[in-house]
């Protein structure tokens, strides 16, 4: 019997909060700069003038999962060629993936190269982004002292700042962005310790019901960081795509979770095959043609809790991983 | 020179007291859910009417150990189907798994379908239960508030509270019962957690001096959950049985060294060949007529520390876990 | 754009301080024995007479990256015989690792079977020692309450305890030193874990300018612990040499990444070929007859970020790695 829907939920602001301290508290232990604007808001730069790295991506990723995850950095994947990964788990996966890590939250200032696009990720959007995803979630944080995650390479216009904290209901000083670059290490880490949130937000569009989703767990390999925009999009995306794998646990019948898992992997897509960045050129460069059902990881394994039948499908896909990291 | 045996021993109950102070604080966190008995007691449901999941069982995990553990969930696994399992170590082993983590107080009250029988596991039993083992271990702890962990899927009866509360010499305020159903994931977890307290039980049961035991580490898969309750203790089993592997390091001689790798794995019991559910079955559900030295991990290796040689004996045997977990 | 070298470092004497505290305020824990000399310097035994073990060489290999790095116990090695291995990384490797693990602070007195020599490793070389690999990081740390490592089978000579004192400025009652026998589980834990370290220290010998060492992780097998010190020496090397992997980022050309990952790996050294004891021996224990350039991973991967082109070279040794710790 799943009574998740009934019992209350943790707070991803209050649990985020030490991971966030620690960073403000010493920023030169991550290698990450604060500074701070007159509003009083704080931005920490992971990865534009400051080096950031591994372990900055790491906490930033706990920090996307509002505190209520674990992203640890490991040796030994599967694949010859890139040693390392993300292992990723949640005390309580849809909270902490879909009402905090999914980069949700458009924000969006000015047009064309002057423009300023972002996705607002982590416990900020719990308080005050208008995404309908929230309704579906019954979740919502009241205002407070909050964080959002931008992956972006240069700092947010005062416009941006303004329209979050208003959103939230928040003093400026209250927020704290984090800015981490698709080409940074840090950025590198904190995109690929999403790949249990990309499975859980394909459940979602899958119209599989998330109260039904018990538990979970994911793993995907480190992308190595390249200065080429377009080649590190495409190598954060493939990380999840060929190299990711995850663990669902679901209080479903055997026929729904399994074809659940059979819908879920990568590869289930028309659009799989091909590394990201040359399916992204093929399609100008407009991310909004490629099949949303793409982004998912290589490898999906569902149990179904009652009957303990687990399903699995996809493939981990070393030849695709190796055209896109060593390309 | 082995003088662990003289230096004092870490209690087990302050030691794991932050980890139960977690749970307490915030329940939803770890989606389980607190109540509290007119006398006082807490009673932590991690998976009967609470969904419980992966973190709670690992914490629950280090809460067994008395805070002396570390159980990590990680992905890639030797084998292909389970990708998850738990790392386990302690820093000091035999306190952590003998005399706290085995679930050695017998806890019963009335008789058969109506009767409540538990084996309690945790730092309470330093503190009140009478099992002959801590005379062997010379270890106990003094009336403290305390934690047991009953693999339950139901709440015990007030006899059973009190029995524990006055073994224990303590208010009932002072206790904390967390309740792990075996098909429940949280009770999977911390079932296989224990793939080096099994090891370390069956070196006890071989009567190899525990005294010679310096360090060890264990690991094993993590089950699939199912509501079905045989199944799911034929499971945490066989995750051990058939994909356990531990490493111990022994204050002995060769002989002595490789005697106990040769005794220690599962294949050396009369019972090994089949899922547990199956052997159970064969022995009509009669837990006391399996082979006690059947309860141990696959693989065994034992390192006699003056010489500096390894012994391992045991082989993974995925082809059975298959059948348990697939099955 | 590199900036690191502009950026403020953290204080390893501070971020360390929380560790060496949880070995103080509870030795029993860890298993090591701690004893206070007249002039109020703690020692901490972590395998002299004290057993100390696997999570002791742990948090010690934490001390001695200056509180910034993290060492991880981990299952499933690409190892049949050998199944455990740590995990390196750090939130800042070349301060973690060159300013405060590296063993440089040279530590002698006396002289043939009488003298006392050591190599001192951790947060006080930052305070005290002269070498000039620290004018060369441009890296110093205040005097302050603080720690070295000592990879010695005895207690320090007053003499020595007075020279660090007096280098680092501070009162006896201020030094903890923590004293880890090479033959011992946390002396062999705590070497293991400078896999990254070593491969630093070798990237400076190759004179590749360390403000382009952007990150950085490791991982190593743990070696079984014996008591025949030869051996021991062997094999804690054998692990890095033979089975240790690191992968480096690096702000550099394709040609200077794929220079220094060519020069990097054990197997780039003329004295790469037999286990470390019997390359010691044939040089008849002169450890200043071996090419320090035979100190390195087996594996070396490194990253030019720019690009984003990775570069590997060496190759994981079992054979070797068997004969070593199997020997």
């Amino acid at each position: 019997m799943d009574t998740s829907h009934l019992l209350p939920r943790a707070n991803v602001n209050t649990c985020a909060e030490p991971l966030i301290g620690a960073l403000l508290k010493d920023p030169a232990r991550y290698r990450v700069q604060m500074s701070t604007l007159e509003s009083g808001t704080r931005l920490i730069d992971a990865g534009i003038a400051a080096p950031g790295g591994l372990e900055a991506g790491r906490i930033i990723g706990e920090i996307c999962m509002g505190g209520l995850g674990t992203v640890a950095l490991r040796a030994n994947t599967p694949f010859k060629r890139w040693a390392w990964q993300v292992d990723v788990h949640a005390s309580d996966p849809v909270t902490a993936c879909l009402a905090s890590q999914y980069a949700g939250w458009s924000l969006n200032h000015g047009k064309g190269a002057e423009g300023f696009n972002a996705l607002g990720s982590g416990p900020g959007r719990s308080i005050g982004s208008r995404e309908p995803l929230f309704d579906e979630l019954a979740y919502r944080n009241p205002p407070a002292p909050t964080c959002l995650v931008l992956e972006v390479d240069r700092l947010p216009p005062p416009e941006i700042v303004s329209k979050i904290t208003q959103q939230c209901q928040i003093s400026p000083a209250d927020l704290t962005l984090i800015l981490t670059p698709t080409s940074s290490l840090a950025g590198g880490v904190q995109i690929v310790a999403r790949v249990l949130e990309v499975a859980l937000h394909k459940v979602h569009a899958l119209e599989f019901p998330l109260e039904k989703i018990v538990d979970g767990a994911g793993t995907a390999p480190i992308p190595p960081p390249t200065a080429n925009f377009i080649k590190a999009v495409g190598r954060t995306n493939d990380a999840i795509l060929f190299g990711g794998r995850v663990q669902l646990y679901v209080d479903a019948t055997d026929e729904d979770a399994e074809a659940l898992a059979n819908a879920l992997p990568s590869a289930a897509s028309r659009d799989f095959g091909r590394p990201f960045a040359k399916v992204f050129k093929d399609y100008e460069y407009d991310f909004y043609k490629v099949d949303p059902m793409l982004f998912s990881p290589a490898v999906c394994a569902v149990t179904a809790m009652k009957s303990g039948r687990t399903f699995e499908a996809g493939a981990l896909r070393e030849d695709l991983l190796d055209l896109s990291f060593g390309g």
